[in-house]
């Protein structure tokens, strides 16, 4: 059986953590190293105690990693860190899957207003955005792969089939999305600790979220006709998993059985959209990497309204990431990720 | 002090229970009698345990509390069961609040289509709508005072200053809301289950919920120019709390701190209403009768956004309920209110 | 490769659920049928929308699984049923493995006290107790195997290298244990209704559980020596994971290094027990068949405290029940039990 | 109506803020001042947002309170920083109530062995330890108050009755205890950051903390018969309450009815105390200052076993701390404690 060997850069966050748990039971994955700046020398279970006996690998240094050969270097790095290290890898040859927001945007412009200054721009272009059910031919041909955000996974797969169609009208699209607080990343804060978030619920960055302009330039892809994209997002007090709640106003009514089936159409043949009969729930997605999609047309308002869920972790990262690298390397594209979900 | 004397018909449910926990405190109330089919004859705090040593008033059936001699009766029953009995304690000289939906609506159509046949329409017009931010006239003198919906409540609040002041387009207002599992009541089904719903998140009466037309309905007297609402609810893994994301399109810009600002008039003297500079957080109310609104310009997209959090039981039901109640009967608007939020 | 055909008796529960979840993957298995007396006729996933696309067969009445030929069934069965329906099973050939508590006493008498009329006594003694740690042989040649009660479980793991050594007075061993909701099963009910439970914490069935002379009666046949357990059960606002906290009082003082030591020899071996250098942590284990266990002597009083942590429906149930197939018939032990945990 | 001028140090944590939430509603509290050395300028209410409207007093430093005219000071510090300023408001005539762990144990020694070296030891010995249920005559005398450990108030009033009876054989008592999550403070860290924590449950400081001397020393008051106290402190996913599960050999033998009679005599009077007849709940006491106990007698294994409730920050803390001020200046013992726990 074909194997590729895998270097997964950044070991203390949840994305690292996440990769593990999936990558150790693909058939076709071999993890050749793990880095850590902080923790290299120990083994990876100390940083993830639910690994002991499971994942034992020393952990190495980034500068150590560049020169150990392998196949694909999966890059579980905050943003702004990951653009220092994807050029490195790729002069040695390496594929490269980036899960940090350094080169989803096709815009160097665009990227430095919502970032920082980039120090790889030239890598932005050659970019596929590895989001599997729109891209899947760019991502074959691609040497850096920039895995999509958590939201923009959930909020484009629930408006492309729309924005496609062109059966919008020239306006303000909404994506009123909520997330799980893994989606905050491992490091304690105010907003995070556990007493003030139990119970709560609120939103966050209203005034702006670097998610708006990554969905509207990716779903600006799909159809020249113009749309803008109001994105809120909101904490959930829950571990895992988004919900994104949109509506698009349709430049002509539409029947909502004949809505399902459009929907139905665009998504056949992908082995992890789900369209739903009911409103999906985020529980029913947990750990593994579907995208559970329910389009509904408000007849009474003539609006559309697609509710979707997906585990941040998975397929709004380290799944997709994974799904990414069986496309890139030709192997089943649903090896390792057959991950039923934790039910309940 | 002016001492009113209270019965509250309904002891099983969380409404009940919580106009018991606020009464306690005002020092005007003076509760004569709690009813309860079921349990008829036990101690309140065998129903509800919290209440041992507080409240052990000995329930009794509603039959036998209707002549008991009281200034207000509080209508904690279901929607369909209170439309019964309010005539009969308005024949007796009560005041009678009621926190079912059985007299929001002021159009027996609208409400036979969302809920069912009316057994007592002719009372549907001289109910007022217990929303004192908007009707205190109107509640300081009526008799059957309808307590609104919780949902209602945080829309109504969020929007009320935009539609009064006519500053938006004919088309669709979208209220996408997110409330915890009190809303849902005290009997138990699949979707509260704890397992089920722990970790959990989900929209659902997409297609319709009668909230929906109790919001159009009220926010309709504010201004003759139409508009619509589409009306998305959420289940929280929460106890108690609603917060509510409304997006209006404006008729003309507006800057964001005139929007500030005439929020700021248009709530003066509201002694619950706050206005925040931050967006709202669910638990920032919790237990306590405000109403935390947050309004919000989108320059870019020029939308109107607002997000607006209550505790579903206080200000939502309870709270109000007591608040009219204060109005009704010419006391301190904030007697028995002044309920500082648990933090955290 | 090797193929075992699997009946799965109960496809309602979350024992049903979990079952499937882990057979899908597992190298061996071939689900043949699953059971359901209420939506026989309905795909699986209709029952538990997690598994849409990854479980649709049509699910059947028992009476008509009965002939279906299969190598083993799972009956995922409330207490006292099963025991209707093992004996039925057995008599065609099946492996039995029983889920519920009807063959986990080696007692009729006892179980009588505890549960109810057996109608199967003359099984109870055929029946091997499936706790694979303590009891492989057994396990490896039985027709019958009782899988253990979720407690039980990780109490028995805590507990059963002290009391097999006999390193304990004859006195009162304290088994003090906190389960998640899934132990107290699918069907809604007031302790678990969200609201109730959410922020909560209490004990139940203080004055008696069923887990209790379970856990006595299967330690006691490690050793002759007489103890008696006290077992206090909790039920934790959680939806998975077992923890119990249990004390004994050793007959000679012991170091803390000894004592992992032995603890560590007791378990060689054995690939899901591990012991932990710090407090386990019930998520540490959440989805997969771990056992974590960190033993501890607390010299001041000269008294050992062993805490334990399992998922319940995991190693607690469904996990322990493939575990036990796997070694009945011959497979690797791990297969399909590779299952990593859910992290955070 | 009698009034007390109040200061209170130590504004950003939550007893601090609970403090202030108690306060607001007491007939006889005046809040001169609230300290902060981080915020001072801002108003209260900019450190918790909760109480924007109803506490916007500018904080001021501790410095520049010294010499406001109070007649009592709340010490909301951590430990060892109240030893620091205790001195220096009972010099200036102040009554100091200090919610820290620094003047609870009566010996310098086993303070200094636990915490750290003690810089106004003299003090020690002049505070009374402030149980009202046990030392409500010393409070009333004392010019330092010592409010109680949360874990220790729930021990201490579990077993008090069966010490102070003698009724227990010379062994170790068994102290299980469970905290939600404020009982950790308002720093974020690891083991407090929501995605670690949701769905977890762990025990910690397994090998000793700092609340078992303190359950000991004050027991120890008691009785001279001598024993011993095994305490496991374990962290609940929820944000208030605690419920040890205690364990005691009696002497012996005892019947349940009798032992019920006994806490009930040992408590009469105590209005804060409340004997259950079930299990009790940490949600029943949620926001109140009651502690609900439930004795019970385990036959089988001849054993005591008292289940204890408490909101750890009202009862635990806050509230307890305003009951020995009440106590102290001869209020109404129930003065702005009447507060109904928070259902559900």
């Amino acid at each position: 059986m074909k194997k590729i060997k895998i270097g997964i850069v950044g070991a203390s966050g949840y994305t690292g953590s996440e990769l593990v748990r999936i990558l150790l039971n693909h058939p076709n994955a071999v993890i050749e190293y793990i880095t850590s700046e902080s923790s290299a020398g120990k083994p990876f279970a100390d940083l993830h105690g639910a690994f002991r006996g499971l994942m034992e690998l020393p952990l190495v240094k980034v500068e150590e990693a560049l020169d150990m050969e392998v196949d694909v270097v999966f890059l579980a790095l905050p943003h702004s860190v990951s653009m220092n290290f994807a050029p490195k890898f790729l002069e040695r040859g390496r594929v490269v899957i980036d899960l940090s927001g350094d080169y989803r945007l096709d815009d160097v412009a665009l990227y430095e207003k919502w970032y920082q200054k980039h120090v790889s721009p030239e890598f932005i272009e050659k970019a596929a955005y590895g989001l599997p059910e729109l891209f899947k031919e760019d991502i074959r041909k691609a040497d850096l792969i920039a895995n999509p955000g958590c939201y923009p996974t959930s909020a484009i797969l629930a408006l492309a089939p729309i924005i496609a169609s062109g059966n919008y009208v020239e306006s303000t699209i909404i994506v009123d999305s909520k997330s799980g607080t893994t989606g905050a990343g491992i490091k304690p804060g105010g907003s995070t600790h556990f007493p003030s978030l139990y119970g709560n619920f609120f939103a966050y960055k209203v005034d702006g979220h670097r998610h708006q302009p990554e969905i509207h330039n990716i779903l600006s892809k799909l159809n020249s006709k113009p749309f803008s994209v109001r994105f809120t997002p909101h904490l959930l007090p829950i571990d895992r998993g988004i919900l994104s709640t949109t509506y698009v106003k349709p430049s002509q009514k539409i029947d909502l059985n004949d809505l399902r089936a459009f929907f139905s159409n665009f998504y056949a043949g992908q082995p992890f959209v789900r369209l739903t009969s009911s409103p999906p729930q985020v529980k029913n997605v947990k750990g593994s990497n579907f995208a559970d999609i329910f389009p509904f047309y408000d007849e009474e308002n003539d609006l559309i309204v697609i509710l979707s869920v997906i585990d941040n972790l998975v397929k709004g990262a380290a799944g997709q990431a994974v799904h990414n690298m069986n496309i890139r390397f030709d192997l089943d594209e649903k090896a390792g990720l057959n991950l039923a979900p934790l039910n309940p």
